[in-house]
């Protein structure tokens, strides 16, 4: 009987495990939050993913769980562990990426460079992080933020009042230093339960408002030793976190040469999705492969240059679909992949990856068909 | 709305369009024969493709029918296009892949190289083409044959005696030279229904016992003007049988350098599944976009070789998925395509693609890669 794969979330990155689950003979199995998500093909289950019973029950039909994101609370991932379902990235190391205090804290014991950071609970506090920093920082609520939700750059502690007094007891924010950076990158590492790793090469990520909207691998003018530093941080993380699955490390790199760690995701993540059509390996493959503790991909680039262009919003009119005559006919060499999602402004509907011996060819055209979505 | 392609026959033909139509944002419907097919994840019918009221049923709820195989009847499809339902390639097309009479009729209209043939009907017209033709040939069955099957070589018209004598009123049989042939290619072609093609690069295909064993992409030392005529023998094809989607023209190659169409497939086709890894647009989601009457993809390569074995029969004992383990941690470069079939002697359960600068090495590990299942 296949192997069946669990993924809690039916968002677009469960659908992308769809492919290659047909391709390796898995049965992946989801649970979606509503019925017609984007992974609705592969949805054998609609409910809420923070109810035990829900998750428990699903999961009694499943060899291994897995996530579609990382919002599945601790105590339901612990009693899932408890009774015995295999979880991967188990909850220990998904901790680390549900709460950003939790995550720096262990970096920090890891030795792993990051920005400067405190955790603040009042006025006073976060003034004096400012004060000691250049006068300014970025507030981060620990957990649930994504997408630039939940970060908010601040210049004067007032800027963060809101937050501030809505703070449960016990709870704090997270406040880093802005870190003057050149640009920002990401490293992706895939690691099976035994230790199993393999890197993908660090590419060059480009955030608007917040969101992630291209994306470029390997990273342009990343030097041998820029690389080796990235990989290295990226295994070390997996390593020293226990990641099973896929990991994404968001990196600044500063302007005096310095690589600081930003974010961390343990699924396939918007960073990775060129690796679908630029790398031997693609990153929701690879993702399966870990979880269901089968041998790691070859991450061998399948041409030189890859850019990602996400889809954000669509059209304010018709749908995506409506487009792709348009853009398929004017650059034939593009690969469109949609998320099933009706158009809304900001919304990631989809993307376009465009592999190429060429950077500045990959890039033109990468845009030129995303272009057709706007 | 997503458009809605409906396919008949739930094979792994069918399950390998679900990954792009997945991607693509097409909705993917298939009719299939029984549960638990290969393309079950996206059946949603079962019922018999002969049956005109089944398959009427089905074709109510799509935008456009196309096929897992050849084998819906003429009037079933006729039918169906007389009550305005699209139907691609069309039965006017889908005859010359049906009935290899036909098909020898019309490409000799056409003008396409093929090897000497007749139609015959009795022991002394079969025995007198055998000796106008060395004394050999192959007989076929018109209709109904595949991977071998319905396909004899026979040095004496009694060798076909129990298919002439079985033979219907108004039937006949189909003889060839036997071609001397030093190696078998084929050419794929993709149209969309206004005349849009593109061409894949000639293929080497190596046969065992009649079924596909292993494919090169593109055929090895193949000449530029080898190329150029096997594209040229595929696009005529395509465009004077009014084919669309998918177009495999197998071909001889002779010892005296000349190039003959040997059979015809208006879909998919073993001899291009090296094309899910090693062009950018592989052949299943170039199916779809001519059936959906996208613009086509490129079909430039992604690599200069592409080697694809088939995984023929599986384990003796055990499953597909069991010797996963070792060949992808022998091999992580390989690509495996598994069918969701039941082992069985002969059976086609998968195959595997591996795509390399160096074609001794594709060939070495897509080989080594697929003895991990035998």
């Amino acid at each position: 009987m296949a192997l069946r794969v669990g993924v809690i979330g039916g968002g677009q990155l469960a659908r992308m495990m769809i492919a290659p689950a047909v391709e390796l003979g898995l049965d992946l199995r989801v649970l979606a939050e509503d019925e017609g998500m984007s992974a609705g093909l592969a949805a054998t289950a609609v409910g809420d993913y923070r109810d035990l019973e829900t998750v428990r029950a699903f999961a009694a039909d499943v060899d291994v769980v897995t996530f579609d994101h990382e919002h599945v609370p601790q105590d339901v991932l612990r009693q899932l562990v408890d009774g015995g379902v295999v979880v991967h990235p188990g909850p220990d190391a998904l901790q680390y990426a549900q709460d950003k205090i939790v995550m720096r804290r262990r970096l920090a014991e890891l030795g792993v460079p990051q920005p400067e950071w405190a955790v603040v609970r009042t006025e006073p506090e976060l003034q004096a992080f400012l004060d000691e920093h250049g006068g300014a920082g970025v507030v981060k609520t620990p957990r649930g933020g994504y997408d630039g939700k939940g970060v908010r750059v601040v210049r004067a502690a007032a800027e963060a009042q809101d937050w501030l007094v809505a703070l449960a007891e016990g709870d704090a924010l997270l406040v880093e230093e802005l870190v003057p950076f050149v640009r920002e990158l990401a490293q992706q590492v895939a690691r099976r339960a035994g230790g199993e790793m393999v890197a993908y090469p660090v590419v060059e990520t480009v955030q608007r408002d917040g969101v992630c909207a291209e994306v470029i691998a390997p990273a342009p003018a990343a030097t041998e030793r820029l690389a080796e530093v990235a990989e290295g941080i990226g295994r070390a993380i997996a390593e020293g976190l226990g990641v099973t699955g896929m990991l994404a490390v968001e990196l600044f790199e500063t302007d005096d040469e310095r690589i600081l760690v930003n974010e961390l995701a343990m699924r396939p993540h918007n960073s990775g999705h060129w690796s679908q059509d630029g790398a031997v390996t693609g990153q929701f493959e690879q993702h399966l492969r870990a979880v269901a503790d089968l041998p790691l991909g070859s991450t061998a680039l399948r041409a030189p240059w890859s850019v990602m262009v996400n889809i954000l919003g669509g059209p304010a009119e018709g749908t995506i679909e409506e487009r792709f005559g348009a853009a398929m006919a004017e650059h034939p060499q593009a690969k469109i992949h949609t998320y099933g999602k009706a158009p809304r402004p900001g919304r990631k509907v989809g993307h376009v990856n465009v592999a190429d011996a060429d950077l500045d060819d990959a890039v033109y055209v990468a845009r030129a068909v995303a272009a057709h979505f706007d």
